[in-house]
């Protein structure tokens, strides 16, 4: 019987290692660029600050670790047999593994305020964990890539992080939509035709405007609780069209009555305008469809969508108000975002975009026939490696085609071949797997033919 | 009152991230250089492979992970009434968190045998988790980092394994010991004075000839049990001295009639032969009291101490015969090795050998005193990026003491002032924030002068 990982987790190979690197790494280096600066936080956080956090469900699913040793000890009849399991993990567990990035960085805030100096721009790079049902694209362990700045309302940094998909998703090589919105630009809509609670039915009824058309989407919001004005005062909102800065001027007139709705115009337009004079060349596009994280999000929101490609969006963000307030800590505004890396990796890989150079990772072996020939070897290998080429040497002198068969499972794009008449004239015979050349060199032009 | 993480874990600063990514880079690069490949698996694997891994000692240091949705639901009264907690823990936990990369590893390999083409040479650099009372220096959240060759008994792996540690501590810039055993030198000791099983005591003993010397080892030996002639039998061992090659010589002669020891001795002469004509900088020394590992290691043991440095061992490793056959795959003999990166932080602290790029981030940072100022500086900001510099721009127009403490604390090395007389003629004043010189530059002299 072949042992197995818990369902909802995944080994990384090596190849995919090598594409999951270039992944983090792209994306740490274009954090780094823009001055964010790496944290990690543990992996267990104590139960008081991962509950409550993330909703019932997100309580649910959470994990919980046992507390170790005797742990049963001192339960009480009556509550064993009781078999309340919400209740007895209280009492038999006090430590949880990490659900998102955001709550750690909230408690890591409050808890280092006094080494931090805000603006705090930090990136984060770390596994999460979530009890979910597995499916497909769904895994119980995943990586997030997290950015944020707190400590300013400066729109300068949601500036910067458009500026940041941007750049990633050049260095990736497809092209996205970045896709903005801003929390009070809707607020402002549902105030100004009375619905406020309605939010989420306006974003839904604007997304379907494409497909079923204003006379469907009329009938649902009255179905929904609308009555006729509202959904006569909607219309404008509804029919929104042209660019950023036409939809920009008809929000500011038809909006004029809302103070909120005005704040978050104003956001965009300043946003766009610092924009405007970058060098972006994905497209940023306004979409009052955007309706992510309305629970916590209060001004800008950002969503990512591959161009040409079957998926939701790859990555988003936002600006809250108040991140630390639930640990004591209020006024802490801030904006973030998340690329998601597991995503991400599926449209490099459908586009077939990852980098040759995440195949491979040793660029030449030596090939023996002899023990002789190993200890040849040595020296060359040694060198090679010293030059900062990965190097490998076939360590015993077996079959040359199993030596082979080596070298094409690994991927090596080169073979040094070590037989009598190449130690005789202090060579080797190079071999290039790809096209299949063969040329007797020695170490000199080894090097400098596979560098 | 502030919130705090579990005991034993740790937050890392962005200094502390620095630092560590610098070794963990270090020692990932020596790896690839050798042409180790990196693999990752998940944090959580299923308890029927962990359990019993690790001695009984250790199946309590597991992190069990409670099972998900009611899991008291179908426990029986006794069971519970029992309060027994290790039954217990069997019926309410499927899961734990990985306590080490070998096992892992070895559930790798047998999981996917048919992907693998043996020699696998893998790496690996995780976390592991170990319910251990926390103290100075232990905690229960730390980074391993392992390579492995498996499916191979040749000693050119223990040779490249010598040579990684002397490169990866010639780039970290400390000098070291490489010390080496082998477990059948140490075997054939006890088998060639009759005293198989007293393996530990003798390592024991021979550690501490330095110390206490002959008279007193002696009588702690016959405290332990050994009798006046085996005593004397291992007299020309605890007296061994001389290089490694004299060592090898006496140990031949004095160990001639085992044959496990002059297997071992011939293990250990090879790998000297193949390191001789290296180019190793640090030392390699035979040392027989290396007793690490001894239930799995069966050759060569290996072990690194950091020169003048009051501390154990920082680095180890060796080869193992059996690492499979736990998962039914026997006979897949292997050698491995692990640098222990905690340990290197603290030599690093304690020699101040860290490299200058590892307190640093943002290399400079546009400091404005009004609206205007920040405009006209995002576009410099962006060309500087550009260059691969990472740069940052203070987002408000706040007070420029406030933005220079910014700068300070962030170690930012160059500010840029930008104030009207600067906007005029179309440049900044650049600062070094080390030795206070300013001078007024355009954005190219800018960019040449930080690069």
């Amino acid at each position: 019987m072949k042992p197995s990982i818990p369902k909802g987790t995944r080994d990384f190979s090596p190849v995919e290692m090598a594409r999951r690197n270039y992944i983090f790494n792209t994306i740490r280096s274009v954090f780094q660029n823009y001055g964010f600066k790496q944290i990690e936080t543990p992996s267990m956080e104590n139960l008081s600050t991962l509950m409550g956090k993330y909703g019932e469900e997100g309580d649910k699913l959470l994990f919980k670790i046992l507390n170790s040793g005797d742990w049963a000890h001192d339960l009480q009849d009556d509550e064993l047999l009781a078999r309340n399991s919400i209740k007895l993990t209280n009492r038999i567990s006090e430590k949880g593994l990490r659900y998102d990035l955001t709550v750690p960085f909230a408690r890591y805030v409050v808890q280092h305020r006094d080494e931090v100096t805000f603006p705090f721009k930090r990136f984060q790079i770390q596994p999460v964990w979530r009890a979910d049902r597995p499916q497909k694209g769904r895994y119980r362990e995943f990586f997030q890539c997290d950015a944020d700045i707190v400590g300013s309302d400066s729109l300068i940094y949601e500036t910067e992080i458009i500026e940041m998909i941007d750049q990633a998703f050049q260095r990736f090589g497809f092209p996205v939509i970045i896709k903005i919105n801003n929390r009070k630009i809707l607020a402002g809509i549902a105030e100004f035709i009375g619905a406020a609670d309605k939010i989420i039915d306006i974003t839904v009824a604007i997304d379907k405007m494409d497909k079923i058309g204003l006379d469907n989407v009329s009938k649902e919001l009255l179905e929904r609780g609308l009555n006729g004005g509202q959904i006569n005062k909607l219309k404008p909102i509804l029919m929104l069209e042209g660019n950023n800065q036409q939809k920009l001027e008809t929000l500011r007139t038809v909006l004029a009555e809302s103070e909120i709705a005005l704040k978050g115009i104003d956001e965009m337009e300043e946003i766009l305008r610092y924009i405007a004079n970058s060098d972006i060349k994905n497209e940023l596009e306004i979409d009052l469809t955007l309706a992510r994280g309305l629970n916590y999000y209060t001004g800008t929101i950002l969503e990512v969508k591959a161009v040409g490609v079957e998926m939701g969006s790859i990555s988003g963000g936002g600006r809250y108000d108040n991140l630390t307030g639930i640990f004591g800590l209020p006024g802490v505004s801030g904006v973030g975002f998340s690329f998601g890396a597991d995503r991400i990796y599926d449209v490099l890989t459908m586009l077939d975009k990852f980098p040759a150079e995440t195949a491979t990772g040793t660029k030449i072996i030596f090939l023996a026939f002899d023990q002789r020939g190993i200890t040849y070897s040595l020296p060359l290998v040694r060198r090679i490696r010293r030059e900062g080429i990965a190097a490998e040497i076939y360590p015993e002198p077996a079959k040359m085609k199993k030596q082979m068969t080596y070298a094409n499972a690994n991927n090596i794009p080169f073979v040094a071949i070590v037989g009598d008449d190449e130690m005789a004239q202090n060579k080797a015979m190079l071999k290039n797997m790809l096209t299949g050349e063969q040329s007797l060199l020695n170490i000199d032009e080894i090097v400098s033919q596979i560098k």
